[in-house]
């Protein structure tokens, strides 16, 4: 089969390349040609048996969409898009990315022969607040941000083309992925990541809200498996509703850091320094806190369990991508 | 003030019109100019003292948005739309006025000076079964046709663009219209109509679905008290949740056809001649049937309180609308 995955350079892109380097399969098919697609050129590893292919533009250029369309991909995974901090800075250029990017790679598999599944990375951010304590699957999505509103456009356009038969459509919306690796960046939810990231490499970290925070958390090998899982699963269990919101861990930002202090002891957890930031707290109180998701549950999307599993994943996967002059650096630290 | 109605020839854009013909205000202001556009020839009465222009055009048309927004408009009423039917049979079409031209409407709007009370008419349609028994304004819409997809990518535009300072956005989802004047046409709701209308008339009206239909409507006179109060309304007691489900009548079939044989008796109740249609069935059976709308009646959107009152408005209208040829017929058809 021929896999398609747009955003192939982002970091949920480069973890869904490796997943597919480990095991070139998806739901028992073997993958016999990787196409990937991204605005910079991705990480294109070689498969022994995979036709592994790159390609980097705009994919709401005029023909970008049609002519990675002709290659006739059986799985799409789109996951390119403009993050919520830029989307809100740059209004242009997060609308032509996000909706008419989206649109251009519906609209080229809509003329095109095939039905392929199409995974459709989603995000909590379709929801704004004010909230109720647990928000059900069917809570009404109403974003505060232009890129939840772009994101729930697409959700929109993913259902209708499914329903007309154009594609087979699955979205899913991802909660915050946590640890995310590298380094702290601008996004106001940065702080989940780096307060445990940051200290686990001899770092300090500055958390900018309450300990009281609650939120919704995965790691990024879940977000992979969303991502598989929702390639794999059978449609007509899914119905009419194709977007679906993903499980995760619920936790308040003072359990996080006591499961980072259970893990990697009291001299690690005492490198999060508490630096109160009314901007990001302001942003943070209109956030989502948690999800029923019993839809995803049911149809099998697996998620952690406790946080200290997060902390757990991230750990190994860190080690796994660490140089051995990094490991040798990071054990002189400890 | 100047108002801007797109739409103008439809139907509720023409009783819109015809309110300001009798009287030319909003919220206590004088309307001093009233552009109306569509994409065949509004009717434009004579108002004293209001400056009435007429457009035709398409408004997704390049160009086309900005000159009209070009005029500067203080209210603007977007009710151009291509109908469900039209936009189910037709995709391309369905897209481009409901999607493409309210974009660019707003689009224009954006970047042109004032901030205008915007008030689009969406629709119920952005709902999709399965239903509770009563659709709380919390919930999910789900769409399943290309027109409720469509009036929901409007809806969320509207509000972002709104967030964004660029418009002063009211959306207002309108149940069934009825009575509809006019003739039956091919939509699968016209039979709510028709069976109220056509008897009154002295003509026969067929019955597709039981007399258990349990659905939501508000007469055409509502419709446009809707449209005037959300031009009049203070947004900052509406907050960032634009988009509200407008209240209605929920009644059955058989409760409408009670109200109708209460009103002009059993003779013209008895035009109504019950003819199942499978394909109508299937259809009506996802509608949704009844709903909270508690935020739009707090924020005093007033509808009839019975379904008498929506057959009586409709007799009084035809009857003020009828020509004096028309009156002297229908009343020799008594």
């Amino acid at each position: 089969m021929r896999v398609l995955v747009t955003g192939a350079a982002g970091m949920i892109g480069r973890k869904l390349v490796a997943r597919f380097a480990a095991q070139p399969r998806i739901g028992g098919k073997s993958i016999s040609a990787l196409d990937l697609h991204d605005i910079v050129p991705p990480v294109s590893p070689e498969i022994p048996g995979v036709e592994v292919s790159a390609f980097i533009g705009d994919l709401a250029a005029e023909g970008a969409a049609a002519s990675l369309v002709a290659r006739g991909p059986d799985v799409v995974f789109h996951l390119a898009g403009i993050v919520s901090g830029e989307a809100e800075s740059n209004f242009d250029l997060g609308y032509r990315v996000n909706l008419d990017g989206t649109r251009a790679l519906f609209d080229a598999l809509r003329v095109a022969p095939g039905v392929p599944r199409v995974v459709y990375s989603s995000s909590i951010a379709v929801f704004g607040a004010p909230f109720p304590d647990v928000i059900p699957d069917e809570f009404h999505p109403t974003p505060l941000t232009s890129y939840g509103t772009q994101k729930l456009i697409g959700e929109l356009l993913l259902a209708d083309y499914t329903r007309r038969g154009f594609i087979d459509g699955i979205g899913i919306r991802l909660p915050t992925i946590c640890v995310r690796p590298g380094t702290p960046n601008k996004a106001a939810s940065s702080f989940f990541s780096s307060i445990i990231r940051e200290p686990l490499a001899g770092k300090e970290a500055v958390l900018p809200v309450p300990k009281s925070v609650l939120h919704t958390h995965a790691s990024p090998r879940s977000a992979v498996r969303f991502l598989v899982h929702a390639a794999e699963i059978d449609g007509t269990l899914v119905g009419p509703r194709r977007n679906l919101t993903m499980p995760g861990v619920a936790v308040t930002v003072g359990e996080q850091i006591e499961s980072l202090r259970r893990i990697a002891g009291d001299h690690v957890a005492a490198l999060i320094r508490e630096e109160s930031n009314e901007t990001i707290w302001a942003i943070v109180q209109n956030w989502p806190t948690r999800f029923e998701a019993r839809r995803a549950r049911e149809l099998g999307f697996v998620a952690e369990q406790r946080f200290d599993e997060i902390v757990r994943a991230h750990i190994e996967d860190e080690a796994a991508a660490a140089s051995p002059r990094q490991r040798v650096e990071r054990l002189l630290q400890r």
